[in-house]
């Protein structure tokens, strides 16, 4: 690790582009002193986004032009054919040539996916990268992969995941030995389809792994866990199910206490408890996905991330490159997989 | 239909036994005066609860003995071959007898599903019964089906639980031509596994289904589909999960106002509106998973319901007897499956 970080940010992508990246990272300037930034993206529109912030040009940011933008609903094989020049092809480009140790975007996830995955290739050992994200729990937080980056995974695939998530916990959260668990139904003998059943056991004959066993839905948010595991395709109807079961929630509570006049006066009383509540639930703290698995950091932001949210995918990508998440992924997946092909 | 409807009550299973069906089935017996009930199960417990009811032994309800009970993690296979006195397994073997016209059971799932299919078989035209839930939404509710009866499902199951939950939810709910969604996940091109593509191709070609695309998590909760369709594996999980999630944000709500002697006080000011939201996202309400594509009625009670939720199931099992819906399932399939043989 050298004594500055680098990190190239996506500044078009995104519902909000330079409008949310540009004071995400001047706030991440600030923060982080051993931070440099390069903006890449449309030279005019950044210039005037850090005019509205009053920011000038300040030290430690650069930018780096770029005329296009990968559109929000653009196939991934047509951005990466056609958008040479996109501001999230070149964000990781600079990854890619050592100019950056880590790159941010909030752009379209299947091409930043695709886009990351050909440029900086997968990790030997890791068949295919992983989209890792962090959810409140009642233990404070749980670790969830794959969120939809490989809908059809193999039980090798779903052992590689779960090695990947427990180093990256481990590394940027601080949790050691992080409990493992699969994702399943709890339906005995129809329990688990074969995947799920065949990586139970390639984890279990896996000492290093701390592999706690099978994790139903409402398991992922009670902390039995810190990191659960599964495929793409569950792991995103699940996630995406969970926020809208918030949303409806904060829908009916604003609701309620809208009804009369007497429940707004309530309503006003219970302000700060309700206040506090918003905060704890409030998604854009857990803003952040990372693209495990790439000789390289890279961390998607949601698309409709302001500021603020933009700002934790950083905080994010600056402890991955700190932490050296890649090679330490790498380090422990070799005698991993040989550990369990022995155990196999 | 008769004038008179008869459901057989699995007394034994659940959480809470006896003591959550009995109050139950006196609810309902008040409710429904042309419903007749038999309580299967242990004779000397079910008088007990009745006696603890002040009951005695009313009118339109019956005690059908038998000795044995399905444990609430017993396999599905063992129950079946070897619990053949259990109050699951008469229960259902009433309404093979044509003794009673539906079924309502909280044991557990993996063996009620087994069992119902053994005994009550499938109807022609139907390869494999769903569990159908109904889950708070914006615009109402919305039923989701396969909760967990099926892990791995071909393109034309997904297509029969379509058929099946439409006619379903026009019968029990009296949504006309309800709008049909397919549970996906939305990035481009990695866009679904290749049986909910060609099972979007099977409902796109169908015309009486009301087919209205994909849906994401999220969008279970927002109204934009009456039913959203889903292999067994991945509705359990988001079910499970959105569960989850309304248990923790309660855990945190409680916390918040707990935190201070101010707080407790904005809460007991905020109480009648925090009483009014509760009543929106309690479970209890929407209790009564159905097993649809059987030739019967049979419900799932959630092994945790109390009298008043399993009062729920009752209702809905009343409602799927008297709306004849495993007939209106069997007409319906069979064009339709001619249909979507032709269109494809």
């Amino acid at each position: 690790m050298s004594e500055t970080t680098t990190l190239s940010l996506d500044a078009m992508g995104g519902d909000y582009g330079p409008e949310a990246v540009v004071p995400a990272a001047l706030g991440a300037l600030e923060r982080h002193p051993e931070l440099h930034i390069t903006l890449v993206g449309q030279r005019p529109r950044l210039l005037e986004e850090l005019e509205r912030q009053r920011a000038g040009e300040p030290e430690r940011l650069t930018i780096h032009h770029c005329n296009e933008v990968v559109g929000m609903d653009e196939p991934p094989s047509q951005a990466l054919r056609y958008k040479r020049d996109s501001s999230m092809r070149v964000a990781l480009e600079r990854v890619r040539a050592g100019e950056a140790d880590g790159c941010v975007s909030a752009g379209n996830t299947g091409a930043l996916m695709a886009t990351a995955r050909y440029l900086l290739k997968t990790l030997p050992g890791i068949d295919r990268p992983a989209i890792m994200s962090t959810i409140p729990s009642r233990g404070g937080a749980t670790h969830m992969l794959d969120l939809g980056a490989n809908i059809d995974c193999t039980a090798e695939h779903l052992f590689q995941f779960a090695v990947m998530g427990a180093v990256a916990t481990e590394a940027i959260h601080g949790v050691e030995r992080p409990r493992v668990g699969l994702l399943n139904i709890g339906e005995e003998e129809i329990k688990g389809n074969e995947q799920v059943k065949r990586a139970a056991g390639l984890l279990s004959a896996s000492e290093p792994i701390n592999y706690v066993g099978y994790i139903e839905g409402d398991g992922i948010f009670t902390g039995e866990a810190d990191i659960v595991v599964c495929d793409g395709f569950v792991g995103n109807v699940a996630l995406k199910s969970s926020e809208g079961v918030a949303a409806l929630i904060s829908e009916y509570m604003r609701t309620e206490f809208r009804r009369t006049l007497l429940t707004r006066l309530a309503g006003l009383v219970a302000m700060p408890v309700l206040k506090a509540l918003r905060r704890r639930i409030d998604p854009r703290q857990y803003n952040g996905a990372s693209l495990l698995g790439l000789r390289g950091v890279a961390l998607k932001s949601h698309g409709s991330a302001d500021a603020f949210a933009f700002g934790r995918a950083i905080d994010t990508a600056v402890l991955e490159v700190q932490q050296g998440v890649p090679g330490l992924i790498e380090a422990r997946i070799e005698p991993l997989l040989a550990g369990a092909k022995e155990g196999a």
